[in-house]
């Protein structure tokens, strides 16, 4: 890469959730069915959430800013085998972004309601966008290493690798 | 809010696409269906590719780097009525976050091969994630003002008002 560069993005809001430590977190928001959680939205930006309530699930993209320096190679709480980090959903990566998408409960003023949220408590918000079904589900799909494990995924918590 | 705080992200790769100015763009990855094009991931960082080719379809996250400063109520592409951004996917944001899902067709080295891009030529990649359809699809959505709109996001174009 010739010339590389970077970029700023200031928080606009911050996640709640009754996850305080990385221990015991559910890994991705299907495990997390049914927590709730809030997200306090900058009030400056309050206006930017007309008509969000229009919509029963958002993106949230977040900053995982508790991780650790990352891997390029990686075994993920799924696997017993090695993958390329880019392959998983692990936390520690180049630039930790988080995606989740999670139930919009209620807005009031600037703080959403949400639920099955998979994220720690404190959790810096990066940007909100509604989740539309035809802009985002794809049909025919190929899911490699992580095929068959889906009800693992369901169900596991966070251990020592988060991170 | 009272401790707002910000983090820098260094560009990962970049993505090469048809489309060399903001006119005339699909807005969608559903209006791109076919339209290929190529993220090249920073050299270094190409061992962290091994077993994406599994996936048949991965998230990229990119800096919308060529936006106007965002206005918090935008009248999008799909209607003509108003609505608060965070409602909308309007590429002006307080973070200008891009969040597409793109179909993966090959790896090779640190090369991807993509297919249903939306980007604008040059955009820079802030992560790649992949797509699995049991952490990510919800069943039953609502999605407010978009309702009815599905057949003309996947043929309009972008105008004046991408910014």
């Amino acid at each position: 890469m010739t010339t590389l560069n970077s970029v700023e993005f200031n928080y606009i809001g911050i996640i709640h959730t009754p996850f305080t430590t990385l221990d015991d977190m559910p890994i991705q928001p299907g495990g997390a069915s049914g927590v709730s959680g809030t997200l306090v939205l900058d009030p400056g930006l309050e206006e930017g959430l007309v008509d969000l309530d229009g919509f029963s699930h958002i993106y949230v993209i977040f900053h995982l800013h508790k991780t650790h320096p990352y891997r390029l190679t990686v075994t993920p709480f799924l696997d017993t085998n090695a993958h390329g980090l880019f392959a998983t959903r692990a936390p520690s990566r180049p630039n930790p972004i988080g995606l989740s998408i999670v139930r919009l409960i209620a807005v009031n003023a600037n703080i959403l309601s949400i639920e099955n949220v998979d994220m720690l408590d404190g959790t810096p918000v990066l940007d909100i966008k509604p989740y539309v079904p035809f802009f985002d589900e794809q049909k025919t799909v190929r899911i490699g290493w992580l095929t068959g494990l889906k009800d693992r995924a369901m169900t596991i918590r966070t251990d020592g690798r988060f991170k």
